[in-house]
Parts: structure tokens; sequence; C-alpha cells
């Protein structure tokens, strides 16, 4: 049998209009003869409500609790959308995580899915034609509720569509695809037809939060071909999906930013084997995200190690870092929060050289300043101060021609 | 071990104040150094907001996905009431229906309890002091989720404390236990300390809202002690156990009303076998609860025929006999909506004749005309105006001396 998986976020299915709406996307694969898994959010502002809730009772609620509670967020949605259908005459029905099953480890609030059962599944889809399975959430080997962390509910359809051998797993969202940038930033942004899924993992990553950065990771992991598409329109969205020739003779696929970055500096730190570790490994402890690490040639067994945090951990990472100073043995620390990143992305760059330069080039000619690099086989990011964002995202999309005139395949 | 049953119903968890009340109530026991097993019902107004939701959604809702929409009211108590517990650090934790399991038949919104695991609960118990478990839910075979209709978690309390043997099952309320009458109805009114299972039973049916019908039914098929009590107070409440010697030198227990009631004619209904079976079978494939009945003896072949349904499924009741009218072969079809139902109850009255003449003496005394009398081994009901149900309610607790006065013990 044809499978074919969507997924409808919380905006989608917020209310009885909305989920009308969803229901006509769903109708659409049904009548032409296929089974369709559909994966829903909890209506818009529930989690929220939920999360309150339990924040009232306990300012530690309980993670095993918390998940029992906020995965009745998709519960209700799915309850209502199962009952839309039916009312239509659809043999449907919801399926909660623990029916499913969905069989996650017990990290609760941040579960990883271990397992989902596709025997269960293909007797449920013998006997439905529509199966509304709650997004965000699966059981454990206890069968207690754990849910998969924010954005879950994209990692729920992909890992479905991966165990049933789906055809498509369809992601609807409230723009029509990935585009080449923020299109609020560059109105020439265009909308990219196919993606490698390297590439949409380094655009997640960066902020073009379209995809959930794991689900990404699922949907290349089992090969599954992803359909980033509009709620609210019938167009063709991006296609996700493996590196093809066609892909490769872009040289760059799309411009991401971040503007929520920080840069640290430790100064004149004493060079010792093992220091990076007793820098960074305190940080993982706390859970902050370190991205792009320079560390200065050593001068008198001194150096200078500057890196980036999200800026919403520059405390906790200063306050770490202060307390260990003598322990790591620095001189000073130093922190700029008005900074972000700018990355070129394609897959394309792999087989050419110049890419960089022609970036660094673009940049300089606008006087952007560089602060610091990194670049990886498929991405070169600067961090840049963050009033010249919108410049450079600007200036990056022009130069590497993604406004969708001339390609640029030869430097 | 021993084992504490507690069940609260939505007003007691309402929110966190209440729940803080409710905690109090749980740490006694468990400070006594017993495992408590506290059953909880949604916080008060939950499960009509979800009713609503569905209501909004589908004339019709499907009762499989309305059973998972309002169970999350139960899932959303109990995941907070367990985070209060454990952040006294209590090793407490939820359990929802399907992981307990309660085990029910598919009877969506109206589930019977078919199964508890106690094996699997006695491992929870073993894991854990206090187990707060949702009531009202259940699941089926098939691992969906089902519900036990309105009041439920009465009936999971004394389920579950049959299950796992507890020492006793209380069920917390808004009153101080059962009363010889409704207090607000006669002030004389007086609290029941001790009440048999069919008394209790009796009183039940009969409006005396204060414990679920079907929980006193599993009590006394499973012999559950069962303690109704105030969740406002610590005093003791009313004990509803097995018969004993003491209940039976009481006459009458009770008096219980019911003034949701209407009266149903058919005159001049050919009196020919079947024919009750002909009025009766449709009207119960209906659901309608036919009570009281009445069939004068037969003349010329022709008998009247009185019965009286619940009031709101009146307008029901008369369609459906008038379409069968030329069928059952009746004249007239009348209808009284101004009728209440008044009960004496006692299981003392078994051995005692002469109960009811009391009783009709002192309605007649007060010139209360009895339009209707129904008497089982423990219980006089009579049909009444309804203008007169305070009055006769009044007379008869005075007229059986329940305000605590002299016990009547002989007539």
């Amino acid at each position: 049998m044809n499978i074919v998986v969507q997924k409808f976020g919380g905006t989608s299915v917020r209310n009885l209009e909305c989920q009308r709406q969803v229901m006509q996307k769903v109708l659409r694969p049904y009548r032409e003869g296929n089974k369709v898994i559909v994966v829903l959010s909890a209506m818009a502002g529930e989690t929220n409500r939920l999360l309150g809730l339990a924040k009232e009772w306990s300012d530690n609620p309980d993670p095993a609790e918390l998940d029992s509670m906020v995965s009745t967020g998709e519960q209700v949605s799915c309850a209502l959308f199962a009952m839309l259908l039916k009312q239509q005459g659809v043999k449907a029905r919801s399926v909660l995580g623990f029916q499913a099953p969905v069989e996650t480890d017990c990290a609760f609030g941040k579960a990883r899915i271990v397992n989902i059962d596709e025997k269960k599944l293909e007797c449920l889809l013998n006997e439905h034609d529509v199966l509304v399975v709650a997004g965000f959430q699966g059981c454990d080997e206890q069968l207690r509720i754990t849910t998969l962390g924010r954005g879950g509910s994209d990692t729920s359809a992909v890992a479905l569509a991966a165990a049933i051998k789906a055809d498509v797993c369809e992601i609807y969202t409230d723009v029509p695809g990935v585009f080449t940038t923020d299109p609020n930033m560059c109105s020439d942004a265009r909308k990219i037809d196919r993606i490698a899924y390297d590439e949409m993992l380094e655009m997640a990553s960066m902020g073009a939060k379209v995809l959930q950065i794991r689900s990404v990771e699922f949907a290349k992991k089992y090969n599954v071909t992803v359909h980033v598409r509009s709620t609210f329109s019938d167009e063709l969205g991006t296609i996700v999906t493996q590196e093809d020739e066609s892909m490769e003779s872009v040289l760059v696929s799309g411009i991401a930013y971040d503007k929520d970055q920080a840069r640290i500096t430790l100064v004149s730190v004493t060079d010792t084997p093992g220091v990076s570790a007793q820098i960074f490994s305190p940080l993982a402890d706390k859970r902050i995200l370190v991205d792009m690490i320079v560390q200065n040639p050593s001068k008198d067994g001194k150096t200078d190690m500057t890196f980036t945090v999200p800026r919403a951990d520059v405390d906790q990472t200063i306050r770490t870092l202060e307390e260990l100073k003598y322990e790591i043995g620095f001189e000073e620390l130093n922190s700029n929060l008005n900074v972000s990143k700018v990355s070129i992305i394609g897959v394309g760059m792999r087989n050419h050289s110049g890419v960089a330069a022609r970036a660094f080039q673009s940049l300089a000619d606008e006087n952007i300043n560089i602060l610091m690099i990194s670049t990886s086989e498929i991405k070169v990011t600067c961090l840049i101060d963050d009033k010249y964002t919108e410049l450079a995202v600007r200036t990056l999309h022009n130069a590497f021609h993604l406004d969708g005139g001339e390609p640029l395949e030869t430097l």
C-alpha cells in the first residue's frame, strides 16, 4: 500500500476552522487511494499553558510527570481531528505515543526514539485509512509517557515515515518551503526546490527554523524523503533528500544567519596540554552549546582562546569560567554580545575552491569586518558585528546569485 | 503492607491551594507508615471544557476519541499532584488507566472495569509510597483509553481498593458524610455513622449523590469498606459496609427524594400477553430508565399503564411511544412533569411490618396525595406532586425520628 505521512504544527490545528483546512490536505492523498498517517502537534498555546501550570505547582517539576502532563496537548488535538475525519465517514482513529507504540529511552523531556513497531502500525493501517498520530510523544519500556523535546513532532513524523517506509513525509508549515535565506531579511530570497540533508542540517542549525534538526538527522539516517510545504497553498515546497548531481552543480544553496550569539575570549590562557578540555568540559556539563572555537598561536606559553555561545548562556558561561579562573589559568575574560553568525552553505562547494574567498571578498567590499571564521566541507561561517547582519546576508545572497539569476557554477 | 485508598473529586483538586490541602490528607496515612493510593478526578471544570470542545467539533463525537480526550483531565491533575508530592520528598508517581492497568470493556464513555492487575500494582507500590492514580479512566484490550462515565472516579477508587485489598477506601467529598436526608431540605438531617451497602444503593439511586451508585455495587461485591468523609475536616464521616445487627435495629436509615421525575400514563391499552414488553423494550433500547410501573387491573380487555421516567427523557419517551401507538394499541398518552419521588430506606424494615403504613399515614396527615407507590425489601417509594417534596421529606424524617431523638425501633 502507498503511505503518505503528513505533519501539521500547532498553528495549523489551533481551532476548528484551521483543522477543517488541514482535513482538506489529508483528504487529498486519501481520495487518491493512499493510506495517510497524520502527525499533529498540540493546538497552539496549549503546551505553554500546561508548562505554565507546572511552573505554578513546582519550581522544578518532576520531568516524568511533566511529560505525562504536556503530552495531553497532542492527545486532545488528535482526538478532535479524528472526530472530524470520522464525521466525514473516513475510517480514522487517533494513535497516542504508547499506542503506536513509539518506544523511546526514558530521558523525559528530551527522549530519543528507540523503536517504532511497524507491525503494529501496519495492523492499524489495515483497519483504518487515516491514522492521526500524536507527535512529540512516545513511551519508555515501563509504558511511561515521554516527550521528544520542542519541535519533536517533526521527528515523530520522520520516524514514522521511516518505520512504515512511507513514500513521502510531508511537513506542513506556515512558509512555502526552505528559502535561500530569510525572506524577511532579503527580498530576493527564493524557494529552494531540492536540498540535500546535509545542507538542510546546516541551514536548520543556523536558525532557518523550518524543520527541526533532529528530524533531518533521522531523515538522513533512514533516507526518508521530506517535503516541506505550506499549509496555506497547494504549491510544491522544498524536497529534502539525498544529495544528487544536480545539487553539486550549485555552489551555494543558501545563506543562514544566527543573531543569537555571543563571543567569549579568555585572554592569556596558560597553554598546557588539556587546557581546552579544562575550559570546555565544564560548559558541556552545563549543556552550554559552544560553537566556533579559535585558539591563537601560543606565545611565551600563553594563548588567547575565543569561542561563541548562545546569548542566553553568556551569564552562566562567565560564572562557570570565573569560578575556574585559577584552575584553568587565564588572566582575563572578555565577552561581546553584539555579534552574529552568517554562513554560506552548499554541497557544491566540496568540489570547488574559491567559495570562501569570494565570500570574504564580497564582505570586505562592503567594509564588513570578519571577527572569526570557521569552515566545514559544505559551510563557511563568519562571525561579524551584529549590526551588519542584514547587509552581510544580502551581500552574500547577491554574490552567489541566489536570487535566481544566472547560476554561479564556476568561479 | 497496609494500604489506604483515598479519592478526591474535582473540586478538591481544582487549584494549587486545594491540592496542597489534599496533600495534607494524603501525608497523614503516609506518615503513619501506610502505602497510599490516591485517586483523583480532573480539576473542576476541565471535563466540561473538554466536552465543550468536542461538541464544537462534532454534533456526535466519536466515543473512543471523546474518551481519549476527556481522560486528559485526570492525566493533568495527577501529574500536578505527583509533582507536589515529589517536591516534598515523597516517593510518588502518577499512574494512568493504561499504566495500572485498569482493564475495561470497550464501551467507551461508560466502560466497565474487567480487571485490575494487582501484581503490577504491588510492584508499583514496592517502588513508591504514594501512587497517584487517574480516576474515571481505564483501557480496553487494544490499549485504547476508556472512561467509566461521570462519577467514575469513585468506582476507580473502590475497584483499586478491592484489587489491592486495601484496609479502607476513603472517598473525600464536600459534605461530612451520608445524611439521613438532604440537609438543604430538612435542617434536622443527621449524619449517619454506618450504613449498609444496600441502603446506600437506594440512597444513591434516589439522588443522595454522595457516592456514585456503581462504586457502591462494586464495594458490596468485593466487600470493600468505604469511608465517605469531608475534605474540609478531620472528623469521621460515614462508613459504608456490610449489614450488621446494629443496623437492623434501626427501622429507617434515611429519606431520599428525586425531583427529576415525570409520570407517563397510557390509557386503555389493549391488554394482551406481551404488551408490557411492547411498551418497555423500545424505551430500554433508547436507554430510557423506566422506574416505577403500575398496571391497573384489566377491564374489558383494556388496562391503563402508568410509569415514571427521568424528566429529561419525557420528550423522547412520548415520541417513541406515539410512533408505536397502533402497534401497542393504546388510546391516549398523558404525561405529568410535576411529580417527584420520596422514599424511606432501611434494612431494618425487612423484619418489621407497618413501616409503609406509618409513612402513608404521616403523609396523609399533611394532606399529601400519593400518586403511585412502589416497595422493595428495604425501601418504600411514593410518587407525589412535586410541590410537596420538601414537606414530605420533613414529615417522613420526623415520623421516623431521624433527627436523632429517640430511635424508633418498634412500631
